[in-house]
């Protein structure tokens, strides 16, 4: 199924909605993206209430971030949303979210990755049918130079194929999908894994001590 | 009171809005059931939002959980449902969620079955009418083969007939109704139920040892 | 400023959808009640979806807890109302509400009261000028048998005429105002201090002995 | 841009509308502001229901807190409000809020202040440019002598020109911006971060020794 502008700019505006309305994209935080076509984006511009948005918010992009409408700024962040457009051709919107959990969790672990195992929302994702079959979710470094941080993401798509999305540390989560109802379908379900691991954190008080080393809560 | 097919299907939509909303059926988990007739009851297609669903997204099939109109798939979780109209005439609504407490308190439970004891909303269960009088849920291994896992929930059902409601370990709840209105107020008991136990632990951080062995969580 | 009865039907019914909206009245549980003279109290019916309620779902009483419409089946726990509008001839309003953080708050605290001590919100209540003014909360045992739970509370309100609401241990949360809108601000109040206080055991982790000893939960 | 009362009055109502719904200002506490002119401002005043204020409840003062409308008595805390102003000529806009999270936090930090570090959200905020940007909340001694907080406060902003908000301790929050827009994204950013350190705390279980003596907690 091919959408217009026009249709792509209401699945965006109604993607923020939804998306501040859960609580997952406050203070103007995250962007959003849709394929447009083989070689273009629409893309969020930087800096507006995502809950309020509107169709000057978004613009349009070439697949190497480049803004084709000189007059608006796009995201910081926009190369991360035009590297997953050009490592699969089936990707059709990408969605970049600030939720408290992903933002705690990936502070709290101090791995390179996060495995879900043994939850039956696993089966959320396309290609997964088992509870038992692993869920990974690499977590890289935050980093304000945008293309260092795409080239550690890059190297991890390029070993993990079948990658259902990441975290960026004390920052976000990236995902995406073939519709923007399966990016969106993807954002509930790796919300509720994090929500769930936070929760089994919380009931068992499971220290992480590297992580506490790396970014020290003052008290 | 009997309902025509029209209204049982209100009554199945509306329940799925309400769910939803709580965040009780993310990312298009969950199905939702009620009794036609005597030998048919109607059942959520697989895969659909349950915030969403509308007519074509409910089926009829009869107690042995075979689809009667056969351009539609039932949920896999078919079986779990009609074992349900089987096992007392007077079920007549199956609810089936996967809340974040649902999914995280029978991770935590390493026990066969979880007791509530002491609470006040225990009462909102027929037959109980004293926060002394101990509720039983038991807690299921997940299993992809639902007719082996209906054979768990089997044996269970026969030796508590006054069973209410069960979870399935890292998945989700079960519960169900003399009427769609009381499988929802059970749904509500005991996301109740599951909210204050997990608080509890939470504050008390009693560690389930067992359990962290079953699944190992990394970081 | 006195009130009709269909105003105050009408308020009753407004605190009902916001307390069943705010998640203090799940699964029919909680009653809510308003004065109507200086012998009579409306009150709300036994059972009911309390976000739902209409006219015919409140009753009056007089000032002993029985019914002037013998056709409806007060609250169970009337008499926990009626003692309140007993006690101080410039009670409006009395609310019960049954809140995840009331049950388990009450539940690990082993002692007779909570002091909230500390808390600016302190001062939403009468008489309270100041976050260093203590605010004590007791909490009653649980007990089907209502007269004598109302003779629990009796002697404590005997003995102390500032009281501002109770618990009741698994249960929930009796407070009360010279209006419904001050009772309304109470709830707030009190279920402000109450998510409080859960918050700091959460990220402290204290124990509670006595009342794991009081109710033991199985794993 | 320069606002007339009107739009200024509406911009205040809708504000307390948000942060009502939010949880952050419960009970009727909670006060918001926002600059008239050179030398006045709008301020709410004292005791009223912050989801339901209308133009009534909005009075103007001096910029030494002094009501210019004498029926109507402003918020105890005015002074507070205008401290800002004076500070700052392009202050537009200040909220005070009572957010749980604000509450408990402000109680479990013994220090004097809060470093953020390693968020990407600290980028909410002006002049915040990267998440290896440190962000410094003080916290502040309760007191209800309202100018001698002010005292306390006015050190602090003397020596921190870029400070973007501060916590009373067991109080609330008070944040600002150049417009209520900002002032209002700073209020989403700082319960963000709030909301995290809570989390993290809650899943690492610090204890907070000192503040636990401060404000003992009965059980």
């Amino acid at each position: 199924m091919t959408f217009t502008r026009e249709q792509l700019t209401e699945q965006i505006i109604h993607a923020g909605q939804f998306l501040y309305a859960q609580g997952w994209s406050p203070a103007t935080s995250s962007n959003y993206s849709a394929r447009l076509s083989s070689n273009q984006v629409l893309l969020t511009v930087s800096g507006k209430h995502k809950g309020l948005l509107n169709a000057e918010d978004i613009l349009a992009t070439d697949l190497h971030a480049k803004s084709l409408e000189p007059h608006k700024k796009p995201s910081a962040e926009a190369l991360l949303h035009t590297q997953l457009y050009n490592w699969r051709a089936d990707v059709q919107a990408v969605l970049h979210t600030h939720s408290v959990n992903a933002t705690v969790l990936s502070r709290l672990v101090a791995a390179e990755y996060i495995e879900f195992n043994g939850y039956e929302l696993q089966k959320a994702f396309q290609g997964i049918n088992s509870h038992e079959q692993p869920l990974l979710v690499p977590v890289f470094e935050n980093d304000q130079d945008i293309p260092r941080l795409a080239e550690q993401v890059q190297r991890w798509l390029d070993m993990h194929p079948d990658c259902q999305g990441y975290l960026i540390r004390g920052h976000g989560l990236y995902t995406w999908g073939t519709s923007m109802q399966e990016a969106l379908r993807h954002i509930e379900a790796f919300e509720f894994l994090l929500a769930c691991e936070l929760k089994v954190r919380a009931c068992t008080a499971q220290h992480s001590v590297h992580q506490d080393n790396a970014y020290p809560l003052n008290d």
